[in-house]
């Protein structure tokens, strides 16, 4: 009953003011996590949880992909599968459904869920999938448990659970400054920086929260409250501007928009993200008559050396005629655009506005962050802007 | 274009400071149910979303067991599980294993996901499934859908997601008349019943809730501080009582916990939601020595008759012998207790302490509240009382 | 240095849990009142001032009485006065003037404040003058002891201080239950008659609060949204009415309005009430186009008696237009209207916009609170009602 | 009636999402005042009050001071106060006592009141008496005027209406940038340093708020979680330090406590702070057994030059002695202490626990907040420390 122990003694660590401690359980990582999955008592199988995920903690890179290997070695086992199958096919019923279901799931599913009922564990298990997808890259073996991660959390990470806030200067610092680590368009320079973001009264951003991980944001969206489209970012982000009254504002720019959370990769929130804060902002402020973003056109340069053009950044003309020509024309297989950016933005029922050349600043600013997830670093290598539009007429 | 139009029509909507509003769309629930499965913008799906639980809402009862049928149908084909899984052991990958998870989930579960992008969703799935399970009673072909619900339900009510919080005189009202309509042990009879529950120093009160159902209680529990374990539930009660100083209690006794939600039959919150209250109140109130509950023994009775004794009230100390025997030695096939309550605190770390004769009144009070879920309705024929003790000596 | 440990002790204290305690000091009250006045450490005034307090709630009505007289004799010392006066006449600076001022207020009123430091001590000082408004009634000697707190609380409750918090079905049960004991104009007799004015979407109820009080509302108005300006009281309080949508109503209608604090009579909260009410309303349901209370007339019957008319329920023509007469003729001394509900809207800018024959029920539902507050007693001795309006064409 | 259409004005401006804004209001200040001493209704004495606010921002430094001047003559009248006073010996009564309160109190205080019925007033009250004691140094017609600022904020600021918060890492941006601007003791110099004093397990900030101010701290100190009594400042506030855990630590420092608002001079918060800073942090943290203060000797050079001895930091032995026997010695003609910190602590029951020479560094950081309150300034010309110690033994 030693487990029984363990958890009365958080109790008393709780009551001395201090997070609880778990003094170390002798046995091997693998028992502690086959004793897992089998508990009955949730009692039992919550301190398991606890043990597993401290000891996981302390692990090396090395040991975390050793205990990666592990979890992938928990897989379905397809003759189960078939038998539970067959079974559900000759007498279907809510028990045999249930023994099928149960089969084609790998136990390393059940086994994230548990581990989840462990306080403070939805953000562990965030982080764990992001070692994973960093420790693991490469290794195909490690791809099936990784989509149970995707899988889980994508149930987990619906947008019915997701809480949109506002992100303010008023909002916590240990909030904001994740929110200067996480900025991955526009890099924020400094506390300085941030508040020239966030306190004027043409000033938006916005976040999106899951309320078991409350201090770190999912993804969060910059907005400058405008009267016109800009042509450039840099107008935007100059540090000697007036601001604009907010009523004075007939257009929302939505400049920048940033996924915080690599271990959540996969998992798409910017559409509902941008839909919401667009549907709160045009009730609060009847003023605004145009949503725009502005956002690089990343697969341009690739396309235009397919078609044997070299990119030539002082024909800024030509280079704008181009860059309609493919975000309008160049699909994919499936029809849909083949810039990524395009996709996300007509896809979701935007219009092409404008094309600007040179209107994203060359990559300096954001050097210290490339590379940090690999689908966003070749942003930075473009040029030139596309504008899309959410006009109001169209409503 | 009529769906983009009816999500900015929200937008307007909400702005004149109500609820939005949809127009009704047309087309059939399945068209809308099909094209919401395949939509691949977000912002489409949640409208469609929106009208699907809609149409649901307006339904009857015999057309939502119609609707309960043509879920039903999205079912898992079979042949394509068989072909996925061959070809995912041909050549496992992350791809080959999305594509077997895929086709091992019924279309009805990706559906139930799509479904909770509205906001407030996830209660109306809840009644959705409380719905189901009254109106599909004895349909052996909603099983199945019913077990998809479950499932998706034990993973969105994980531990994790769940918040404890204390119910007090404090509470909103709106949360306490639901307390009042939930109590399923000791009926409620009136605020002032309720605030005699709530208002003394010597009475606590916590429940589960989920984040996205902040005014739904999931589970409570009322406790009552004690100096001693008392004999019956009726002192706890009464009503001219004099109050003990909280400082002075020695003894916690938990002596009702319900459930909430018939939506959420099958997931179980009861033993975690001890757990944490009996935690939280140690660390709390360091004078506490003792936990017990105050529970019913539901089986005594069936076991008694099968062992040809006939229960009679008359003979208290023969029965309470009884009782004790049965509780302690009566098992299942699997080894663990035969009776319910049993099984579950004795599963839970926890001794039986004392039998009490005629501790729970007759079930009067109860009456109206009878046969809601099947499951609990037959606590209430029982006579007796197992007290359990979670002995902190033990620790 | 007794004072100093039982300060300490309560550190103590606190750290178990629990409300501190005083160890009864040894001396006499009016001992522990000159030592607190004369005390320079903050910390041991506050440890005698919780003293202080103690043994007044311990206190039985008598004691309490001579406990006030013992107040009032901390007087100002007219010769004091007089000479601190022309001190600063002579030679006017900031130290003379303090001096001056320090003469001209009676140490009792640096008592009161003194006694504030403790936690929680404004609601008490509130009830103290409650006790004193009760017990002391009729006893000249007291007046100005009352006055004293008057002038206190004028400060410390100005508006600047108070704020506004919408009272819903979803506020605490111990805050509703205090808005049930002091509907002072029209009884609310159930825990389902206050939800019928608290949770359909045309209700509305606000209350002011003050922030060291913060589960004591001082003042609450209840609101109907409604279409058109309603004849009577009875229509709006109706078991068995369909809700308006609350974007239909067209008119705010302020049916009841009642002080919470006897402690607080002669302050008053009710003009800033409606005004913010009002302006809130307004800017939340832009539909709304007129404000109008509906109010008794006090003063109509004396008035009719005077005219040597007796009033005559029968005769409702009549009287009604006995009574717009009243009320727009009927002046006092200083030209303002004689009435004085008639005086608090119409000196706010309202216009009477009709009468009212018979719109306010017999008192029988208010007769148990009858005579809790001399003031407002004689309002239910009146047949019929002034609808004042706040007409927005107008503004 | 344009005050009233004024009024109802902010309401149409409210609803536009903004601010209200008033129109300029024709007449001269003098007049608006004395119709905002004489108004009757709230109503009309709010939108006053706004009119007079807004005044006073617009002006120049001259104007304001002219306005001071214009406030400075609405005194007392002396005939008047010599009359009610008499008035009031012959007959004494609640009228006649509160026609002598009446005439007492100069017109000027009874319209700082009315002012504070503006939303947000308080501090912009606050603001305009840091203005009055910025502008009208050296003008003794303004002292009394002062001394009414005083005498209100004192009232107004009582101890019972102060609420303490933790200063932590996670509190609000905007309040985090006050602490950087308002800490006096030991500068703060950029958001690293201020993490460096929150975020740590051995750090504690803690600030008393005013709830008609919620934005700006009135007072906050910082405190330290050490092992045994630290010898000098600079160790605790190194870069690169392990943090302690804090139930290891069994001493609080506060090391710094800062005054915010100018305005509020002469209104003592420290006391108050350290005493319940001191039994919150007993009752969270048992272990902690010494609460002491590392605080300046800010007279003991004058002291020293007085006695002859000129300050010779190399000799830091005699120093200390010299120092000891000042602190505890050296005297005032009312018997207590001389040096002004040894006063505050001591009185407070405190005790001298050690002196350490050099245990305050040179001015440098601090000199650009140097001068900013007169009071304070001078502390920094001092060498070294006095510990006083409140030792747990002694209660």
């Amino acid at each position: 009953m030693s487990l029984f122990a363990d958890l009365l003694s958080t109790i008393f660590d709780r009551r001395a003011g201090a997070a609880p401690r778990l003094r170390r359980d002798p046995r091997a990582l693998p028992e502690l996590v086959t004793e897992l999955l089998e508990a009955r008592s949730e009692t039992v199988a919550a301190t398991l949880a606890r043990h597993v995920l401290q000891r996981y903690d302390g692990m090396s890179g090395e040991e975390k992909l050793a205990a990666f290997h592990g979890l992938a070695a928990l897989n379905v086992d397809a003759e189960a599968v078939r038998g539970a199958l067959a079974a559900y096919e000759v007498e279907p019923s809510g028990r045999s459904y249930r023994a099928f279901m149960a089969a084609a799931e790998p136990p390393r599913a059940e086994l994230l869920r548990r581990l989840n009922m462990v306080p403070g564990a939805t953000e562990r298990l965030v982080r764990m999938r992001a070692d994973l997808l960093r420790q693991g890259r490469g290794e195909p073996e490690l791809e099936a448990l990784d989509e149970d991660f995707r899988h889980l959390f994508k149930s987990w990470f619906n947008r019915g659970f997701l809480v949109l806030r506002p992100i303010s200067w008023e909002s916590p610092a240990h909030v904001l400054e994740k929110i200067i680590a996480y900025e991955a368009v526009h890099a924020i320079q400094s506390w300085d920086d941030l508040r020239r973001r966030l306190a004027p009264p043409d000033r938006r951003c916005f976040a999106f929260f899951h309320p078991a991980m409350p201090d770190e944001p999912l993804i969060f969206v910059e907005v400058a409250l405008t009267r016109g489209v800009p042509g450039s970012i840099q107008a935007l982000l100059e540090e000697e501007r007036v601001p604009l009254e907010e009523r004075s504002a007939d257009t929302a720019v939505f400049y920048s928009i940033s996924n915080c959370q690599p271990g959540l990769a996969g998992i798409s929130f910017g559409n509902s993200l941008i839909k919401q804060v667009a549907s709160d902002l045009a009730s609060t402020l009847p003023g605004l008559k145009t949503f725009v973003t502005l956002s690089p056109i990343p697969g341009l340069v690739g396309w235009l050396e397919e078609q044997g053009v070299s990119y030539d950044p002082a024909d800024g003309k030509r280079m704008t005629q181009l860059a309609a020509h493919y975000l309008l024309t160049a699909k994919r297989g499936d029809g849909r655009p083949r810039d990524p950016v395009a996709r996300f933005h007509l896809g979701n029922g935007a219009l092409v506005h404008a094309v600007h050349a040179g209107a994203i600043p060359r990559r300096t600013a954001c050097g210290s962050r490339a590379g940090r997830w690999s689908t966003t670093s070749t942003i930075w290598r473009r040029w030139s802007n596309i504008t899309t539009a959410l006009p109001r007429a169209a409503r």
